[in-house]
């Protein structure tokens, strides 16, 4: 069973990246461009400082999806190679996105790292790096599934979760926009928006769609997995946005800044619902500042409205609303597919 | 005829527009997307200032190739509206490759207005507007030739065209790396490739394969057509560096700074392969500063190499060259195709 202990995932997870190393080779020698030695070089280095180097969860689970859809079935070397391979293009199109949202946010440090585009003699180059990655996506899925029924649909896939990615995108950078700091924007629904589309769609439903197209699949008769994990997508945002408050820095591996980037955090979408006049009046004032002692305060309100309670029950609740989704489903393999991937995320520290 | 006077070209191209209004139209509804207002609102006039403000010459040689392959046929409505509909996606890539192109080369202006992340307020969002630029290409594909029997061919034609450009934009901003300045790099081979594959494909090529790919073509059919408009593309971007030294500022709208810019141009390349010890100790010393006095000595090196009569042997060997191949076409109607586009750049002061 795939994650069931140690050894098995990590041979899993090197098995992987040899597909990655397979991927590459065939990307330096693309005979749709004519590389020169120095452009090789360049591709090479920045595929590797950028694809392979995250927790490659989303990748993993369109092989862990698969063999839950083939439930017993044995694969063959073939069917977990293309499942590889649909894997690491999510990879890829994640790669994109951070190297992007990384030259807009101004970032620093990116998996441990500095930023692509803050390396030396990269900066502003990154950017037709990450449309080198995006198009690196099309490249792959031709090499390996041209000819294949399911190819357009897989084309098309990936077409729609990029643009819906980045409407979402566009959405979160429209809403906090520099300059019109304004809270009265920051409604649940809008949070919602810019969480269902800027992340699940990418983190949660492409993989398993993926895995289904696969399968010999339509995703037009899935619509309640796509719905299923649209909701885990936003339930994981979530509690991400708790976690860049309340969780431990060790734990998660970072400093969370959501409070001084005036992010349109669940937080405080939660305390804007429950404040009286003058809390609110803390918030207008206090949010989004640098200042620690302005971020201290929007803390101690968010203790006061005991915001910790709040993500509890919105934790349990969906929870139980997500599972009770699931058994809907007339497929018992589908399922499972749909509970393996809530179970890594539920109650999840970091 | 297509373009044979002021006012049917004035109509061709009001024509045009429409088709534009209406794609715009499409893609503030798209139902892959919930909009908000002020999203919709933003994309609206992110359209509006990056799409149709060019010359169109690319969207609309769609159409002109497409009525010239069915020569003499009534073209129906339809036809007309979906090769203007291939036309604009031509259009929405230029769009894309030059907002962020803007980005990476920190220009100023564009098209006689501020560059897109220049405006008030855009900022870097501009690179995620790039972004989404390039996802309404499948988006209008899909809406307009899905169950197409070329859709594939369409979504393959827009993926490779993007990935060529994408890598020679890599290979232009790799050789003129700041920092690196080295004129050791600029050989005629390089600055052949950097244009063939940054300019060639997306602003020759493809607007041409996709007249054939509606007219039923395959496109492996056609590989003495894809060769005679590369070479074209190259033509057209000797003749742009030519200009951009030797051009007038009041007929090409604007002043060049390939000299200041350090850009691997035609010109530097042929100047290069002409020089003496001394003249050559003079590139090194004055190529890529932005003082004046060393854009005259560059200037004044070119005349006494004589680089307008280089220039102008090369304009008509090239030209000769691209009629004999034109003229091997069995079709006649392709050969018009392709003397049609010759003869829009042929000469040209602009």
């Amino acid at each position: 069973m795939a994650g069931s202990n140690g050894s098995a995932t990590g041979d899993l997870k090197s098995q992987f990246l040899k597909v990655y190393s397979v991927l590459k080779s065939e990307l330096l020698e693309d005979p749709a461009f004519e590389f020169t030695d120095d452009a090789r070089q360049w591709v090479d280095r920045m595929l590797d400082y950028n694809v392979p180097g995250g927790k490659l969860n989303r990748g993993l689970s369109v092989i862990d999806s698969y063999k839950l859809l083939k439930e017993g079935q044995d694969l063959s070397e073939d069917e977990i190679f293309l499942a590889s391979v649909l894997g690491w293009c999510i990879e890829w199109l994640q790669a994109y996105f951070l190297v992007l949202d990384d030259i807009m946010d101004n970032s620093h440090t990116r998996r441990g790292q500095p930023c692509w585009f803050r390396v030396e003699k990269v900066g502003l180059i990154a950017a037709n790096d990450g449309v080198l990655l995006r198009n690196h996506i099309p490249r792959i899925l031709k090499k390996h599934f041209r000819g294949n029924p399911y190819y357009v649909d897989l084309l098309e896939l990936f077409n729609e979760v990029e643009f819906q990615t980045a409407s979402g995108q566009m959405l979160d950078l429209i809403t906090t926009l520099d300059g019109e700091k304004d809270l009265a924007k920051y409604k649940l629904a809008v949070h919602r928006r810019i969480v269902q589309y800027k992340t699940a769609y990418y983190s949660f439903y492409i993989p398993v769609a993926c895995a289904l197209l696969m399968a010999g699949e339509n995703l037009d008769d899935h619509v309640l997995v796509k719905n299923v994990l649209i909701e885990m997508g936003v339930y994981f945002q979530v509690q991400d946005d708790f976690l860049d408050c309340f969780g431990a820095p060790e734990v998660i591996g970072k400093i969370g800044t959501d409070i001084e980037d005036f992010k349109c955090s669940w937080l405080v979408v939660q305390a804007l619902d429950r404040v009286n006049e003058d809390q609110k009046k803390i918030l207008y004032e206090n949010y989004g500042k640098v200042d620690p002692d302005c971020v201290a305060k929007i803390k101690a309100l968010y203790d006061e409205l005991d915001l910790q309670a709040v993500f509890e029950e919105y934790e349990s609740t969906s929870h139980k609303k997500l599972i009770s989704s699931i058994e809907e489903h007339p497929s018992k393999a589908v399922q499972a597919v749909l509970k393996s991937f809530l179970g890594k995320i539920y109650k999840r520290q970091k």
